[in-house]
Protein backbone atom coordinates (compact mmCIF):
# COMPACT_ATOMS: atom_id res chain seq x y z
CA UNK A 1 0.00 0.00 0.00
CA UNK A 2 1.32 3.40 -0.87
CA UNK A 3 1.58 5.72 2.05
CA UNK A 4 2.09 8.77 -0.34
CA UNK A 5 0.07 10.61 -2.76
CA UNK A 6 1.89 13.47 -4.84
CA UNK A 7 0.60 16.07 -6.87
CA UNK A 8 1.47 18.42 -9.66
CA UNK A 9 -1.36 20.56 -9.80
CA UNK A 10 -0.57 22.85 -13.08
CA UNK A 11 -4.49 23.75 -13.24
CA UNK A 12 -5.65 26.91 -12.50
CA UNK A 13 -9.28 26.37 -13.08
CA UNK A 14 -11.56 26.10 -10.02
CA UNK A 15 -13.59 22.84 -10.59
CA UNK A 16 -9.30 21.60 -10.55
CA UNK A 17 -8.50 23.30 -7.46
CA UNK A 18 -11.52 22.29 -5.85
CA UNK A 19 -10.68 18.49 -7.13
CA UNK A 20 -6.67 18.77 -5.95
CA UNK A 21 -7.85 19.92 -2.55
CA UNK A 22 -10.73 17.42 -1.71
CA UNK A 23 -8.25 14.37 -2.82
CA UNK A 24 -5.43 16.03 -0.39
CA UNK A 25 -7.64 16.19 2.53
CA UNK A 26 -8.98 12.61 1.54
CA UNK A 27 -5.84 11.51 1.86
CA UNK A 28 -4.84 13.17 4.70
CA UNK A 29 -7.60 11.70 6.59
CA UNK A 30 -6.49 8.26 5.59
CA UNK A 31 -3.33 9.01 7.19
CA UNK A 32 -1.36 9.62 3.82
CA UNK A 33 1.43 12.00 3.63
CA UNK A 34 0.44 14.75 0.86
CA UNK A 35 3.17 16.33 -1.23
CA UNK A 36 1.94 19.24 -3.67
CA UNK A 37 3.79 21.10 -6.68
CA UNK A 38 2.00 23.96 -7.49
CA UNK A 39 2.96 25.55 -10.84
CA UNK A 40 1.92 27.36 -13.74
CA UNK A 41 -1.63 27.96 -13.70
CA UNK A 42 -1.93 26.16 -10.41
CA UNK A 43 0.60 28.51 -8.54
CA UNK A 44 -0.73 31.27 -9.59
CA UNK A 45 -4.22 30.18 -8.00
CA UNK A 46 -2.19 30.65 -4.77
CA UNK A 47 -1.36 34.34 -5.01
CA UNK A 48 -2.58 36.17 -1.93
CA UNK A 49 -6.15 36.63 -1.55
CA UNK A 50 -7.09 33.22 -3.70
CA UNK A 51 -10.32 33.31 -1.77
CA UNK A 52 -11.47 36.23 -3.02
CA UNK A 53 -10.41 35.66 -6.91
CA UNK A 54 -13.14 34.62 -9.43
CA UNK A 55 -14.14 31.51 -10.08
CA UNK A 56 -12.84 30.38 -13.43
CA UNK A 57 -14.71 26.96 -15.25
CA UNK A 58 -13.30 24.99 -17.85
CA UNK A 59 -14.34 24.34 -21.43
CA UNK A 60 -17.38 22.15 -20.95
CA UNK A 61 -18.83 25.11 -18.05
CA UNK A 62 -17.66 27.47 -20.16
CA UNK A 63 -20.06 31.23 -19.35
CA UNK A 64 -21.82 29.40 -16.03
CA UNK A 65 -19.06 30.88 -13.60
CA UNK A 66 -22.04 32.97 -11.91
CA UNK A 67 -24.59 29.90 -11.63
CA UNK A 68 -21.92 27.54 -10.24
CA UNK A 69 -20.92 29.99 -7.74
CA UNK A 70 -24.52 30.59 -6.76
CA UNK A 71 -25.08 27.17 -6.32
CA UNK A 72 -21.96 26.77 -4.34
CA UNK A 73 -22.86 29.02 -1.77
CA UNK A 74 -26.30 27.85 -1.42
CA UNK A 75 -24.43 23.85 -0.68
CA UNK A 76 -21.92 25.68 1.28
CA UNK A 77 -19.45 23.87 -0.47
CA UNK A 78 -16.02 25.37 1.21
CA UNK A 79 -13.48 27.38 -0.81
CA UNK A 80 -10.77 24.82 -2.41
CA UNK A 81 -7.87 27.19 -0.41
CA UNK A 82 -9.97 26.42 3.04
CA UNK A 83 -9.95 22.72 2.06
CA UNK A 84 -5.76 22.50 1.92
CA UNK A 85 -5.94 24.47 5.70
CA UNK A 86 -8.26 21.41 6.75
CA UNK A 87 -5.51 19.04 5.30
CA UNK A 88 -3.25 20.55 6.14
CA UNK A 89 -4.49 20.51 10.22
CA UNK A 90 -5.94 17.05 9.62
CA UNK A 91 -2.65 14.89 8.39
CA UNK A 92 0.93 15.94 6.65
CA UNK A 93 0.27 17.71 3.89
CA UNK A 94 2.66 20.03 1.94
CA UNK A 95 2.66 22.44 -0.98
CA UNK A 96 5.65 23.66 -2.70
CA UNK A 97 5.45 26.40 -5.44
CA UNK A 98 7.47 25.59 -8.65
CA UNK A 99 10.81 27.87 -8.82
CA UNK A 100 10.82 27.99 -12.41
CA UNK A 101 6.62 29.43 -12.64
CA UNK A 102 8.10 31.87 -9.64
CA UNK A 103 10.68 33.48 -12.06
CA UNK A 104 8.31 33.29 -14.94
CA UNK A 105 5.31 35.40 -13.14
CA UNK A 106 7.89 37.35 -11.40
CA UNK A 107 6.58 36.20 -7.67
CA UNK A 108 8.33 36.46 -4.74
CA UNK A 109 7.35 34.15 -1.65
CA UNK A 110 5.37 36.60 0.30
CA UNK A 111 3.33 37.05 -2.44
CA UNK A 112 1.34 33.41 -2.28
CA UNK A 113 -1.24 32.21 0.55
CA UNK A 114 1.03 31.46 3.72
CA UNK A 115 0.11 28.02 3.04
CA UNK A 116 2.58 27.30 0.70
CA UNK A 117 5.86 26.29 2.58
CA UNK A 118 8.75 26.71 -0.18
CA UNK A 119 9.71 27.55 -3.20
CA UNK A 120 11.91 23.89 -5.03
CA UNK A 121 12.54 23.25 -8.49
CA UNK A 122 11.06 20.17 -10.25
CA UNK A 123 14.30 17.67 -9.19
CA UNK A 124 13.07 18.23 -5.35
CA UNK A 125 9.44 17.52 -6.46
CA UNK A 126 10.47 14.41 -8.27
CA UNK A 127 12.19 13.44 -4.91
CA UNK A 128 9.90 14.17 -2.69
CA UNK A 129 7.47 12.07 -5.00
CA UNK A 130 9.74 8.67 -4.80
CA UNK A 131 6.84 5.53 -4.06
CA UNK A 132 3.90 8.13 -4.22
CA UNK A 133 0.62 8.03 -6.43
CA UNK A 134 1.66 10.48 -8.29
CA UNK A 135 -1.37 12.63 -10.05
CA UNK A 136 -1.19 15.50 -12.86
CA UNK A 137 -3.93 17.72 -12.62
CA UNK B 1 3.60 -5.48 -12.32
CA UNK B 2 0.70 -2.81 -11.15
CA UNK B 3 -2.65 -5.34 -11.80
CA UNK B 4 -5.05 -1.98 -11.30
CA UNK B 5 -5.49 1.23 -13.00
CA UNK B 6 -7.51 3.59 -11.10
CA UNK B 7 -8.85 6.74 -12.69
CA UNK B 8 -10.24 10.33 -11.63
CA UNK B 9 -12.15 11.72 -14.31
CA UNK B 10 -13.32 15.23 -13.53
CA UNK B 11 -12.80 16.58 -17.16
CA UNK B 12 -16.10 16.23 -19.27
CA UNK B 13 -14.70 17.30 -22.46
CA UNK B 14 -15.35 15.06 -25.15
CA UNK B 15 -11.65 14.14 -26.05
CA UNK B 16 -11.09 13.18 -22.27
CA UNK B 17 -13.97 11.34 -22.02
CA UNK B 18 -12.32 9.17 -25.21
CA UNK B 19 -8.89 9.12 -23.69
CA UNK B 20 -10.49 7.84 -20.39
CA UNK B 21 -12.52 5.40 -22.38
CA UNK B 22 -9.94 3.75 -24.38
CA UNK B 23 -7.21 3.33 -21.46
CA UNK B 24 -9.85 1.72 -19.89
CA UNK B 25 -10.91 -0.90 -22.35
CA UNK B 26 -7.15 -1.17 -23.03
CA UNK B 27 -6.29 -2.14 -19.53
CA UNK B 28 -9.38 -4.40 -18.89
CA UNK B 29 -8.28 -6.38 -22.16
CA UNK B 30 -4.75 -6.79 -20.75
CA UNK B 31 -6.19 -8.35 -17.37
CA UNK B 32 -6.53 -4.99 -14.87
CA UNK B 33 -8.67 -4.44 -12.51
CA UNK B 34 -10.07 -0.90 -13.40
CA UNK B 35 -11.60 1.65 -10.99
CA UNK B 36 -13.33 5.05 -12.62
CA UNK B 37 -14.20 7.89 -10.14
CA UNK B 38 -16.39 9.79 -11.92
CA UNK B 39 -16.35 13.90 -10.66
CA UNK B 40 -17.91 17.04 -11.59
CA UNK B 41 -17.70 16.98 -15.88
CA UNK B 42 -16.85 13.82 -15.44
CA UNK B 43 -19.47 12.64 -13.72
CA UNK B 44 -21.83 15.86 -15.55
CA UNK B 45 -21.12 13.77 -19.04
CA UNK B 46 -22.65 10.67 -17.53
CA UNK B 47 -26.41 11.49 -17.23
CA UNK B 48 -28.52 9.92 -19.21
CA UNK B 49 -28.76 10.47 -22.96
CA UNK B 50 -24.99 10.68 -22.84
CA UNK B 51 -24.94 9.33 -26.53
CA UNK B 52 -26.99 11.83 -27.79
CA UNK B 53 -25.38 14.94 -25.66
CA UNK B 54 -23.26 17.19 -28.25
CA UNK B 55 -19.52 17.06 -28.78
CA UNK B 56 -17.42 19.37 -26.40
CA UNK B 57 -13.67 20.37 -27.58
CA UNK B 58 -10.90 21.64 -24.99
CA UNK B 59 -9.11 24.88 -25.85
CA UNK B 60 -6.62 23.97 -28.46
CA UNK B 61 -10.01 22.95 -30.92
CA UNK B 62 -12.19 25.19 -29.96
CA UNK B 63 -14.63 25.78 -32.47
CA UNK B 64 -13.80 22.05 -34.05
CA UNK B 65 -16.79 20.67 -32.65
CA UNK B 66 -18.84 19.95 -36.10
CA UNK B 67 -15.64 19.11 -37.83
CA UNK B 68 -14.56 16.51 -35.14
CA UNK B 69 -18.37 14.94 -35.19
CA UNK B 70 -17.96 14.74 -39.20
CA UNK B 71 -14.49 13.42 -38.64
CA UNK B 72 -15.30 10.29 -36.24
CA UNK B 73 -18.44 9.67 -37.66
CA UNK B 74 -16.47 8.83 -41.36
CA UNK B 75 -13.97 6.72 -39.83
CA UNK B 76 -16.56 5.44 -37.28
CA UNK B 77 -14.86 6.16 -34.18
CA UNK B 78 -17.34 4.27 -31.53
CA UNK B 79 -18.69 6.77 -28.92
CA UNK B 80 -17.01 7.17 -25.73
CA UNK B 81 -19.56 5.25 -23.67
CA UNK B 82 -19.69 2.41 -26.06
CA UNK B 83 -15.79 2.12 -24.92
CA UNK B 84 -16.61 2.20 -21.25
CA UNK B 85 -19.76 -0.78 -22.31
CA UNK B 86 -16.97 -3.15 -23.81
CA UNK B 87 -14.81 -2.50 -21.52
CA UNK B 88 -16.80 -3.93 -18.56
CA UNK B 89 -17.72 -6.90 -20.57
CA UNK B 90 -14.23 -7.50 -21.50
CA UNK B 91 -12.85 -7.32 -17.77
CA UNK B 92 -13.45 -6.03 -14.43
CA UNK B 93 -14.17 -2.58 -14.48
CA UNK B 94 -16.03 -0.26 -11.87
CA UNK B 95 -17.67 3.18 -12.30
CA UNK B 96 -18.57 4.89 -9.03
CA UNK B 97 -20.64 8.84 -9.07
CA UNK B 98 -18.84 10.90 -6.40
CA UNK B 99 -21.63 11.88 -3.78
CA UNK B 100 -20.22 15.60 -2.95
CA UNK B 101 -20.36 15.85 -7.07
CA UNK B 102 -24.20 14.50 -7.12
CA UNK B 103 -25.35 16.55 -4.12
CA UNK B 104 -24.08 19.66 -5.81
CA UNK B 105 -25.81 19.12 -9.40
CA UNK B 106 -29.32 17.76 -7.02
CA UNK B 107 -28.28 14.27 -9.11
CA UNK B 108 -30.14 10.82 -8.16
CA UNK B 109 -28.55 7.81 -9.05
CA UNK B 110 -31.25 7.50 -11.44
CA UNK B 111 -30.05 10.28 -13.63
CA UNK B 112 -26.88 8.81 -14.67
CA UNK B 113 -26.60 6.00 -17.06
CA UNK B 114 -26.99 2.54 -15.42
CA UNK B 115 -23.42 2.07 -16.13
CA UNK B 116 -22.89 3.61 -13.12
CA UNK B 117 -22.73 1.42 -10.30
CA UNK B 118 -22.63 3.48 -7.21
CA UNK B 119 -22.22 6.60 -5.24
CA UNK B 120 -19.22 6.71 -3.23
CA UNK B 121 -17.62 9.39 -1.26
CA UNK B 122 -13.98 9.99 -2.08
CA UNK B 123 -12.50 8.28 0.88
CA UNK B 124 -14.01 5.06 -0.32
CA UNK B 125 -11.93 5.88 -3.90
CA UNK B 126 -9.01 6.38 -2.45
CA UNK B 127 -9.45 2.89 -0.75
CA UNK B 128 -10.02 1.21 -3.83
CA UNK B 129 -7.39 3.12 -5.46
CA UNK B 130 -4.87 1.44 -3.35
CA UNK B 131 -1.84 -0.15 -5.43
CA UNK B 132 -2.96 0.95 -8.11
CA UNK B 133 -1.50 3.35 -10.99
CA UNK B 134 -3.91 5.97 -10.73
CA UNK B 135 -4.26 9.36 -13.13
CA UNK B 136 -6.21 12.11 -13.23
CA UNK B 137 -8.25 13.10 -16.64
CA UNK C 1 12.02 3.75 -5.75
CA UNK C 2 10.17 3.45 -9.26
CA UNK C 3 12.39 4.10 -11.97
CA UNK C 4 9.93 4.93 -14.65
CA UNK C 5 7.88 7.45 -15.41
CA UNK C 6 5.22 7.15 -18.17
CA UNK C 7 3.17 10.15 -19.09
CA UNK C 8 -0.09 10.30 -21.55
CA UNK C 9 0.30 13.53 -23.26
CA UNK C 10 -2.87 13.78 -24.52
CA UNK C 11 -3.22 18.27 -24.19
CA UNK C 12 -2.33 20.25 -26.50
CA UNK C 13 -1.99 23.61 -24.75
CA UNK C 14 1.64 25.03 -24.38
CA UNK C 15 1.40 25.30 -20.96
CA UNK C 16 0.61 21.63 -20.66
CA UNK C 17 3.21 20.66 -23.25
CA UNK C 18 5.51 22.67 -21.14
CA UNK C 19 5.48 20.88 -18.08
CA UNK C 20 5.16 17.58 -19.64
CA UNK C 21 8.67 18.58 -21.21
CA UNK C 22 9.95 19.63 -18.19
CA UNK C 23 8.85 16.91 -15.82
CA UNK C 24 10.55 14.01 -18.63
CA UNK C 25 13.76 16.05 -18.71
CA UNK C 26 14.07 16.61 -14.78
CA UNK C 27 12.76 12.89 -14.33
CA UNK C 28 15.40 11.59 -17.23
CA UNK C 29 18.32 14.13 -15.75
CA UNK C 30 17.62 11.48 -12.14
CA UNK C 31 18.30 8.89 -14.66
CA UNK C 32 14.59 7.82 -14.79
CA UNK C 33 13.35 5.94 -17.67
CA UNK C 34 10.96 7.54 -19.12
CA UNK C 35 7.95 6.94 -21.86
CA UNK C 36 5.93 9.11 -23.34
CA UNK C 37 2.31 8.23 -25.38
CA UNK C 38 1.35 11.36 -27.33
CA UNK C 39 -2.39 11.05 -28.20
CA UNK C 40 -5.04 13.43 -29.20
CA UNK C 41 -3.95 17.03 -28.38
CA UNK C 42 -0.89 16.74 -27.36
CA UNK C 43 -0.23 14.52 -30.51
CA UNK C 44 -1.34 17.26 -33.04
CA UNK C 45 0.95 19.77 -31.00
CA UNK C 46 4.07 17.49 -32.35
CA UNK C 47 3.40 17.88 -36.06
CA UNK C 48 6.51 19.03 -37.91
CA UNK C 49 7.19 22.57 -37.55
CA UNK C 50 6.08 22.50 -33.84
CA UNK C 51 8.80 25.27 -32.51
CA UNK C 52 6.78 27.39 -35.07
CA UNK C 53 3.34 27.14 -34.50
CA UNK C 54 1.37 29.56 -32.39
CA UNK C 55 0.94 29.61 -28.14
CA UNK C 56 -1.89 28.31 -26.76
CA UNK C 57 -3.66 29.21 -23.37
CA UNK C 58 -6.00 27.10 -21.20
CA UNK C 59 -9.23 28.74 -19.80
CA UNK C 60 -7.61 30.36 -16.80
CA UNK C 61 -5.53 32.57 -19.24
CA UNK C 62 -7.56 32.92 -22.16
CA UNK C 63 -6.63 36.03 -24.61
CA UNK C 64 -3.07 36.28 -22.82
CA UNK C 65 -1.29 34.58 -25.72
CA UNK C 66 0.88 37.64 -26.76
CA UNK C 67 1.18 38.59 -22.86
CA UNK C 68 2.71 34.76 -22.76
CA UNK C 69 4.78 34.66 -25.45
CA UNK C 70 6.58 38.26 -24.61
CA UNK C 71 7.36 37.21 -21.19
CA UNK C 72 8.59 33.58 -22.20
CA UNK C 73 10.95 35.39 -24.79
CA UNK C 74 12.22 38.04 -21.77
CA UNK C 75 13.08 35.24 -19.51
CA UNK C 76 14.43 32.81 -22.49
CA UNK C 77 12.15 30.26 -21.51
CA UNK C 78 12.94 27.53 -23.68
CA UNK C 79 10.61 26.24 -26.55
CA UNK C 80 9.08 22.85 -25.10
CA UNK C 81 10.29 20.93 -27.60
CA UNK C 82 13.50 22.18 -27.36
CA UNK C 83 12.90 20.19 -23.13
CA UNK C 84 12.51 17.35 -25.20
CA UNK C 85 15.15 17.26 -27.14
CA UNK C 86 17.48 17.68 -24.58
CA UNK C 87 15.64 15.19 -22.02
CA UNK C 88 16.69 12.73 -25.14
CA UNK C 89 20.05 13.29 -24.85
CA UNK C 90 20.38 13.40 -21.04
CA UNK C 91 19.09 10.08 -20.36
CA UNK C 92 16.45 7.25 -21.50
CA UNK C 93 13.42 9.02 -23.04
CA UNK C 94 10.84 7.18 -25.56
CA UNK C 95 8.28 9.25 -27.44
CA UNK C 96 5.19 7.26 -28.75
CA UNK C 97 2.65 8.46 -31.42
CA UNK C 98 -1.31 7.05 -30.33
CA UNK C 99 -1.66 4.93 -33.59
CA UNK C 100 -5.86 5.61 -33.19
CA UNK C 101 -4.85 9.20 -33.17
CA UNK C 102 -2.73 9.03 -35.74
CA UNK C 103 -5.76 7.08 -37.84
CA UNK C 104 -8.46 10.16 -37.06
CA UNK C 105 -5.76 12.77 -37.98
CA UNK C 106 -4.88 10.93 -41.47
CA UNK C 107 -1.36 11.53 -40.37
CA UNK C 108 1.81 9.87 -41.31
CA UNK C 109 4.91 9.18 -39.65
CA UNK C 110 6.54 11.62 -41.52
CA UNK C 111 4.45 14.41 -40.79
CA UNK C 112 5.96 14.33 -37.21
CA UNK C 113 8.77 16.21 -35.35
CA UNK C 114 11.61 12.99 -36.12
CA UNK C 115 11.54 13.17 -31.80
CA UNK C 116 8.45 10.78 -32.11
CA UNK C 117 9.86 7.32 -32.44
CA UNK C 118 7.22 4.83 -33.45
CA UNK C 119 3.27 4.33 -33.77
CA UNK C 120 2.19 2.47 -31.17
CA UNK C 121 -1.49 1.31 -29.71
CA UNK C 122 -2.58 1.92 -26.23
CA UNK C 123 -1.56 -1.65 -25.48
CA UNK C 124 2.17 -1.21 -26.11
CA UNK C 125 1.71 1.79 -23.88
CA UNK C 126 -0.13 0.01 -21.00
CA UNK C 127 2.46 -2.56 -21.21
CA UNK C 128 5.96 -0.19 -21.60
CA UNK C 129 4.27 1.78 -18.08
CA UNK C 130 4.06 -1.41 -16.07
CA UNK C 131 5.40 -0.17 -12.62
CA UNK C 132 6.07 3.29 -13.98
CA UNK C 133 4.80 6.57 -12.14
CA UNK C 134 2.13 7.33 -14.62
CA UNK C 135 0.73 10.74 -15.35
CA UNK C 136 -2.02 11.85 -17.64
CA UNK C 137 -1.36 15.36 -19.17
Amino acid sequence: MSEKLAMILESGTTDKLMAASILAAGAAAMGKEVTVFLTFGGLNAFRKGAENAPMVMPDEFAGMEAQMAQIMQAKQVPHWLKNFKDAKEIGEVHLYACGATMDMFDLKKEDLEPLVEEVVGVATFIQKSEGAQTVFI
